[in-house]
């Protein structure tokens, strides 16, 4: 469903029992850079309507995570500061193609991508973390992720053939298997 | 409580005569810039956990106005399309200092600026147009516009002592009634 091509692995949990409040500081800043990518989108695309409706609910959802974020950092008395992203978004975005409509294909379809791969590893946290309301706060994530992934897959119909579109996707998902084995990022959400 | 330096005259009501399609255009254009302007903010100043909040409303309302106009568009028949903004928006930009924590009140009090304008630009429209839907829409609009006018500005007396911040906000109120007063740009809701 999630059209990943790579499982996250005891490397990267390894990583989150190292350093869990830098994965939940990233985490935050994630769910913000989401709020960003959705509403570019509208800036590109903005005379396509049902893109512009589909973005504006992820807008307000991934706003409503980041403070969801934001709250659970407070009552757990991290402070929410600065943080070195990973390479990650930038590799990704570095794949995109230049010339349209293959530009838009590429960005919803990498939105799509990150989306799916934030799933997964809600998924995984879920069942790795032990504090229970941890948890409960990840699988509570994991279905709107889920969904934004479809949202972005299916937009990106609009601007190829359907073929085409899945061809793309899946050597773009090859790439950021490729991407997060290689990391050496310190632990983030997408190291 | 708008604390703008001039009054719009029928110097624009004549232009929104002459072409009421392209200040609808633009309105959505701007609605749309609006929630983008918040988001940035959060971005620029994401660890002043306030203005996260205050700023992410402000992105729900604006993109949920962006839709209204929209609608209003379709409804309307009118094809919703790319149109040149006017010089208003980048010339007001130009005034933001560039050093911290100046720029930070400057965003701040030209954010609060627009949305002044825009609100006392509503309440023209609602007053002029003959057509009874259209003056309702905008009276509606009057009110957040308003509101945000206030929480922008309240928001930059958190980078500077208020006095300073009065002063700048006159300064900059001056500086846009200038910038409208001899505007040549063609129909918008900012000529
Ligand atoms: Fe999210
Ligand atoms: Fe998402
Ligand atoms: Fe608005
Ligand atoms: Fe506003």
């Amino acid at each position: 469903m999630l059209h990943l091509q790579s499982e996250t692995d005891c490397r990267w949990l390894a990583q989150v029992d190292a350093d869990l409040e830098a994965i939940l500081i990233d985490h935050a800043h994630c769910e913000k850079k989401a709020a960003g990518t959705a509403l570019n989108l509208i800036f590109a695309y903005v005379e396509h309507t049902e893109l512009c409706r589909q973005m504006t609910e992820i807008v307000n959802e991934e706003l409503e995570h980041f403070h969801m974020v934001l709250d659970l950092l407070e009552k757990r008395g991290v402070r929410f500061r600065r943080l070195t992203p990973s390479a990650y978004g930038r590799k990704l975005n570095d794949l995109v193609r230049k010339a349209e409509p293959h530009r838009a294909v590429d960005r919803l379809l990498v939105a799509g991508i990150i989306e799916a791969r934030s799933c997964e590893r809600f998924q995984k946290l879920a069942e790795h973390v032990e504090d229970r309301e941890l948890a409960v706060f990840y699988q509570g994530l994991f279905e709107s992720e889920a969904r934004h992934h479809s949202t972005y897959t299916r937009l990106a119909r609009d601007f190829a053939p359907p073929e085409e579109v899945l061809a793309r996707r899946d050597e773009l998902a090859a790439a950021e298997a490729e991407i997060l084995a290689s990391s050496d990022d310190p632990p983030r959400m997408h190291s």
